[in-house]
């Protein structure tokens, strides 16, 4: 009956291949631990980077009433330009302004969270067939950007002897003349690393001499603990192009909201060739976050008390050394001590157990035996680590340590 | 001074490839027009379809309070999962199921805006090389997300002497075996028509004998008048796959908050084999929408007295009929009377006119002499028009139509 000869023979309707090479990494391995939690014990989860999951991180009232106000004003309720609204960008623009690396509105893109910015960084960077070069073990996301985009993924690793800093001759023997970017995290999820002033220089060298530029994701500025400083990239250089990504989630305690941002740091014109219209271009495609949010960025940034802040990072601080002094205890486990964010990654001594493999299945039989969940180093591309996220309140972490320890004494050799 | 001789040899950084081929038809023609609004006349903008400009639309108190309790409640700050939250699903699934086309909170994706809902559909059934079937005139973001994604456009013609009806043999006429797909908008922007029930079922037996799975764009549904029907595509074919988007921008008038949805009308399982699994996937990139709106749609939905829309509809109906009554007694202008949406489509009789060769230069002239503001049909690929969006206040169309009148009698023949 057909009138059109060249017509689809048949009701097969594949996938695309790009949403075929989309794929998560956590849920590829997390979802294959078919094991449930003991259900003598209650449930912990120490898996996942979410600071708002118990109540314990709540955003300050500021925070609240400025996206309240601009609710009840109904002047925010419209399209904002895809780019983000100005007054929005301004007051970010003045919030992470630097004499160092100074930044204006127009150099600010609002964008559907962090993970938008990355989206849009790495897809205004490379083109399919080119590489990327990414951190091990480093944020999933990265690489699912990567892999969707068809953009080859090259590990450079971060050394856990060494606070987990890169090794940037490794990194360096993997640039090519198709390397389009290399991404920086800082500090970093999984490692709570903070990397020192001199190691950043030495990073920015390397970029500098093979004409690298670099996306500085630097979601966790500020997190960071006592003895420890934060130098955002863009500040240490005045000739490597940086696109520094950041947002609301971590720091601002508001995950869900979805805003993020990206700073343009250009230095000689470099992005202004190109990079500065097709990242304008990408932002046209799904038109921005939530504008009650964006109407709200200037209230959430600049009227909230800085004490405010200080006072999540000591209860982070807080918790970061509890981990440290109980399970740097157990034997099997040796813990790199966290310098900033909401983790810290453990190595696990496989030879030290009769029965764990690895970590997958030390965090299989975990979660069995005691209803404890942390993410197997394994989908950070970083085998034989385990990633503990430390934003539950101190005395579930105590509890969580506590059967942590027990479990490790059973299966000891 | 390089140790690695592969290096990238100067500070050169392009743009890709993706980004170049991302292009806003709307901004390449509108950015051109280099004219400046008479300073003498206050400008009025009908180019906008952003209901909430002018302050005459405005939501109800009931989705305002809802959006307020889940702020106060500090529960809806973390992580949606990044298809939605369950309730928000189930919530939206509740209020669009159909006996003829049913779906429960699996069929339903929460996304960022209806833009990005449209981004998914398109990603998730398209190649790079394959085609797909847009309609012209169109919403450009169709274009963009194609061409942005490498996917052949083919136009199929919406045809105004028939009330904007699809030209169904041409359309068939454009299918191949690598047509991956047909883009349906119903009611459409920015032709303001609503399909009648046979078309719709004629259309569904040419993607029914080409095996052609359909996005069917109804984000307008509802916003028909009098005399007029929506039928929900979905709602006609048992055998047909169909992926739905809408959103909360339009009917419920809150365009900037950023949360659309995908209905998965899966019929026979064909898009469970691999389709539903790459909406999964694809869902993951930039982890959906604000969690505060999310959270908020089950009141939204369910506690917005409907005769609230109907007074929007109502409303919108009698914008309608003015520009309809006003502008069809303009010599060489000839309009089609719109059925839904909030839009009106002018055909422009370049003959009539001395000194008009198209609707480009229409639409410049009106600016510059009227400071009155609308797109050329060229952005929707349909030269001699212009579109108008019939949003603001009756007395502001009033005043526009009255200069336009005044601008059109200046340059007849
Ligand atoms: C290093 C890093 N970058 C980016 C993100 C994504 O942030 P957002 O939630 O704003 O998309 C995360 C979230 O965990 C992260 O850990
Ligand atoms: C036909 C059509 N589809 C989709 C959209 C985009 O909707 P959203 O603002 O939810 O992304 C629009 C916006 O104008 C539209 O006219």
């Amino acid at each position: 009956m057909s009138s059109n000869t060249n017509a689809r023979q048949s009701w097969k309707v594949p996938a695309s291949i790009i949403s075929k090479r989309t794929s998560n990494p956590i849920r590829a391995i997390v979802d294959h631990i078919k094991v449930k939690p003991n259900a003598n014990k209650s449930m912990i989860s120490l898996a996942l980077g979410d600071p708002t999951l118990f109540g314990n991180f709540k955003i300050h009232q500021t925070c609240t009433d400025a996206v309240a106000k601009q609710l009840n004003s109904y002047k925010s309720n419209g399209y904002p330009p895809s780019t983000g609204y100005l007054h929005a960008r301004q007051a970010v623009a003045d919030k992470f302004t630097l004499p160092a690396a100074p930044i204006v509105a127009q150099d600010v893109i609002i964008t559907s969270g962090c993970s938008g910015a990355l989206d849009m960084c790495i897809g205004v960077l490379c083109n399919e067939g080119d590489n990327i070069l990414l951190p091990r073990p480093g944020f999933s996301l990265y690489q699912t950007l990567a892999d969707s985009k068809g953009v080859e993924v090259r590990y450079y690793d971060l050394l856990p002897e060494n606070n987990w800093e890169m090794d940037l001759k490794q990194l360096e023997s993997l640039i090519d003349d198709r390397t389009a970017t290399v991404v920086m995290n800082n500090p970093s999820n999984p490692c709570g690393s903070v990397f020192r002033k001199q190691h950043l220089l030495d990073f920015l060298a390397v970029c500098e001499r093979n004409h690298l530029p670099v996306i500085a994701d630097e979601i966790y500025c500020d997190l960071v603990f006592s003895g420890n400083e934060f130098f955002p990239l863009a500040s240490l250089t005045t000739t490597v192009p940086v696109l520094a990504v950041g947002g609301l989630a971590k720091k601002y305690l508001v995950p869900g909201w979805r805003v993020g941002w990206i700073f343009i740091h250009d230095r000689n014109n470099i992005f202004n060739a190109e990079v500065r219209e097709g990242l304008n271009s990408l932002s046209q495609l799904i038109l921005g976050s939530n504008s009650l949010v964006q109407a709200a960025l200037p209230d959430i940034l600049h009227k909230t008390d800085p004490a405010f802040y200080d006072e999540t990072r000591i209860q982070l601080e807080a918790n970061a050394k509890l981990s440290t002094d109980i399970l740097s205890k157990v034997p099997g486990l040796k813990v790199i001590v966290p310098q900033g964010a909401m983790y810290v990654m453990i190595s696990i001594d496989v030879a030290q157990f009769k029965d764990i493999a690895n970590d997958i299945i030390f965090t299989e039989k975990l979660l069995g035996e005691e209803s404890v969940m942390c993410l197997p180093g394994s989908v950070f591309q970083c085998p034989n680590f385990i990633r503990i996220v430390f934003t539950s309140p101190p005395e579930v972490l105590q509890e969580a340590y506590t059967r942590m320890a027990e479990f490790c004494a059973r299966h000891h050799v």
